[in-house]
């Protein structure tokens, strides 16, 4: 097809495509006439984990070329794994956090194997230190549940990467999980919120007299 | 306090309390001489909130303007969450999405009490197209169980905000949970997904002869 089609195929505009081409995030179609390219199914499926990377995951240009070189690499498993944690994870050093946040981290997680420098550890330290510099504590296991939240979500996360064939096809579940199960878990837990509190308080945290309700459009 | 000693309080360098002052995210100190100004301890906390949310919660100066004008108001409760979850949410509108995947999203967290319009229902809908579009699917319940863990944060969320006195001290704790919340969270994720994907997998999904492991470092 040619790229005005590839284009109405995705929803991404001729001028975003063509950006995506020249940043090397995206293939240029094979040559058919010397002023004319030819786009397949595979520029398409690209395009749309482009998109779904840049536009619903948040990730800069540079990260998403960081995870789709990961993909299309040879790399085992275990690489693009951590390539797409620290592609979405601020690159902290341990030496400049809180040794005594790391400790907590790390007994809230006793019985969990991780390496010293898994980013999830290293960002859940800062978080902590940033919670306590403004006075906020943890008096009926605010971290300890997040945590036990958290291991559900990964054991679904590696559920689902099982059920997967191929290197290919796991190294994109492993990206596409890392990137979008952060925005798709902080839409679930605002819903939660806003469920959990219409329940618990006579003023619930909802809008008044603004939009129905879910369950009132029946 | 001068504003030097305000910087070595909370680690921020003068320059940049200069910049949120101007900025308006945080009071200018009071003038003790013509060019002096004194600050008090209600800046240094001020000021940890601001690079809470910025530094560690990744918002810009204009949504951290939001959500701080939200505690300082004396808007009811509801209206500080909404703000809140507004400010971390991209603003999307219901009519740009899919009405397929709404109605997946509303079915799956069905018996959920949410308005149509709450955020995370619409951004759920976002990353439900999104996955779909690069051809993941879901076999073994990876979005019901990512809901039931959101649900269980949201009840961590509710809980300890009921442990908080004064519409002051629960606006903060609204915004700091909502915004530091996520980042908490994805961290914990990271390090779940290490731990699970280890006991899991022949070749876990670790580096090789990377760091040691924590449980090594005893």
């Amino acid at each position: 097809m040619k790229m005005a089609k590839l284009s109405e195929a995705t929803g991404v505009p001729v001028a975003t495509i063509k950006f995506y081409i020249r940043a090397g995030l995206l293939q240029g179609g094979e040559r058919s006439l010397p002023n004319q390219a030819d786009y397949g199914d595979a520029h398409v499926q690209r395009l749309r984990l482009i998109r779904g990377l840049i536009e619903v995951g948040g990730l800069t240009v540079a990260a998403s070329q960081r995870v789709i070189e990961a993909i299309d690499s040879d790399k085992p498993l275990a690489e693009t794994f951590e390539i797409a944690q620290q592609t979405v994870s601020d690159e902290l050093d341990q030496s400049s956090l809180d040794p005594a946040a790391l400790s907590r981290i790390d007994e809230l997680l006793s019985g969990w194997h991780y390496h010293s420098t898994n980013p999830g550890r290293l960002a859940a330290a800062r978080v902590l230190t940033a919670f306590e510099a403004v006075g906020q504590h943890d008096e009926r296991g605010w971290f300890k549940r997040y945590a036990e939240a958290a291991l559900l979500a990964a054991e679904a996360d590696v559920d689902e990467l099982e059920t997967r064939h191929g290197r290919e096809a796991q190294a994109e579940t492993v990206v596409i999980g890392t990137v979008l199960g952060d925005a798709l878990f902080a839409a679930l837990r605002r819903a939660a919120q806003e469920h959990v509190s219409s329940l618990r308080f006579s003023t619930p945290l909802t809008p008044e007299n603004s939009a129905e309700t879910v369950e009132d459009r029946s």
